[in-house]
């Protein structure tokens, strides 16, 4: 069994309840705004998870598809308004929203994203399941879009703060990255009816991989090339952006490198970027960071084993690999 | 009994509701750019709706508290990402929080907020109502920001429309602006456990008072001035925005007017408002806006004659005659 195996098995059934929850919107200059991203495909990891945590703890792949698209729509939200934010211009090959639509539209269109978000979820058919379980899953993912929204304050905030400490990144990722991957798999879990001890081991694996996925984003800004990532080499370093490689070497360079780091992240240069890489290479911060993932993905597959076997949890297992697999 | 002894009288229960709500979100920029225009104030008539609505089906204001600041919630979150995009640099008689946290910490206090609105009603106590009745109140809050988002694109894509039907402003500002007054007495006649018939009534008058009060908002424009409503006269006009009045004379006016108001409405020429006014008293388009405003309050009051006697049916009849009595 491979990844790409797994995310095309439910591909076609989110796409469908994605398309479902959108068909409505109007007008259509709107609609056309808030569909731009989501049409432009996005591995689907997110709701996989969803469907895949569902299945692992017993349940059907269909009480869970309104809270897959759920989860898929609330990451394109926060995609159309982080970009905005972050002023980036390209999105999975395409211009970003406001690039096309112009800034109000996307803000429009992002609200818009969340709102059907939660309606999506709301459909969830309440013939085998108790509407309990639908607020509780409710709860999962409104929390989630609470951290996100803080996560990427802190991240705005970090631009601008050289001595943040471990911890103070870890929660700052946990919110902006894992948090949502997390409400995934314990939506999941809920709505397959897992037992608390299910959910809670679900939701802690969806965490520790989330951590993982956003530490290897940071690693592979630094070592792909451009055309696979769709955008240059080391671009965190050229926008000043706290990553784990950043943290660990500020933490500990010599008070000299430590200077020349600060000032270079914000320089905004993108002539200075091996110069940063040659930092990290000497204090050996790209290869903590890459541990402190290996160990995450290790500890989510740890998780696992509450689960009975089945095709569900192999699956899980191969997703939390592919994490550091990916090379974009 | 008057209109504010009314809202003084749930006042205080509403503002620790979204004291409550806000309390824990963090980092403290996020924390203060979300509170700042809950502590600027405004009338907390939405909130209102839904504690009186609540009153008048037999419930208890405390079932409808947490609906009631997930209401003012939503309402807030709409009025930050309203003014990022219309550029209005003041509200509430403060400084709009893009003026002050810049763009990107206001798009995420707006987005905060909707989640919080969220989260406050997911935490109505399900003692004594079933978890039903709260995924119905639900569906209803969130049908009514799907509609806020589309009725705030069709105001931006009218600005550049100028052969817009009455038909299609009503259904702007029914989304745009009634949409959320409905949802907040459904929400609290759903929350006081009302019957189908109730709920259905007090739907209805919060759209009717909701459809006066976006037509009385339009008027004062006009007659107002910029002392009370906070903003210069006839900025609706200086904007281009499409009022019920301008509606009205567009379809009415000689083709030699309606050139001109086109013209003006392009032209964003403060010293030309007076000459705008003069058409819609030319064609009757101001009295043509009250007459419809007035026979909306008329037929929303009709409306309450389903509900059994009482004070909260007393206040909501007096609420709907304060939206054409309001000067700002």
């Amino acid at each position: 069994m491979k990844v790409t195996d797994i995310l095309s098995r439910y591909s076609q059934r989110i796409d469908e309840e994605l398309e479902v929850a959108l068909t409505s919107i109007d007008p259509m200059k709107l609609y056309d705004a808030s569909g731009h991203l989501i049409k432009a495909g996005g591995k689907k990891i997110r709701p996989t998870l969803v469907v895949l945590s569902c299945e692992a703890v017993g349940g059907k792949a269909e009480d869970a598809l309104k809270a897959a698209a759920s989860i898929e729509l609330i990451h394109t939200f926060s995609l159309i308004h982080d970009d905005i934010m972050d002023k980036d211009e390209m999105r999975r090959g395409e211009p970003s929203v406001h690039v096309i639509w112009g800034e109000p539209m996307a803000i429009l269109a992002g609200d818009t994203l969340f709102s059907k978000a939660f309606e999506s979820l709301l459909k969830t058919e309440t013939k085998d399941l108790l509407a309990e379980r639908i607020i509780y899953a409710l709860k999962t993912v409104v929390d989630s879009c609470i951290k996100i929204c803080e996560g990427q304050a802190y991240d705005i905030c970090f631009e601008e703060k050289f001595d943040v400490k471990k911890d103070e990144y870890f929660n700052m990722i946990y919110k902006k990255t894992a948090a949502l991957i997390a409400a995934a798999t314990k939506s999941g879990a809920i709505l397959g009816s897992g037992s608390e001890k299910q959910i809670e081991a679900l939701t802690e694996y969806g965490k520790l991989i989330g951590m993982a996925f956003q530490i290897q984003d940071d690693c592979l800004d630094i070592v792909s090339d451009e055309e696979k990532i769709g955008k240059p080499k080391g671009s965190d370093i050229v926008e000043g952006k706290m990553t784990l490689m950043v943290v660990h070497a500020l933490e500990n360079a010599s008070s000299a490198d430590k200077k020349r780091l600060i000032s270079i992240l914000k320089e905004n240069n993108q002539g200075r970027v091996e110069e940063v890489i040659e930092i990290f290479n000497k204090y050996g911060s790209i290869d903590y960071a890459r541990n402190i993932a290996l160990k995450n993905v290790k500890t989510a597959k740890k998780m696992l084993d509450v689960l009975n076997d089945s095709d569900a949890k192999d699956a899980l297992i191969l997703i939390a690999d592919f994490v550091l697999e990916r090379k974009y």
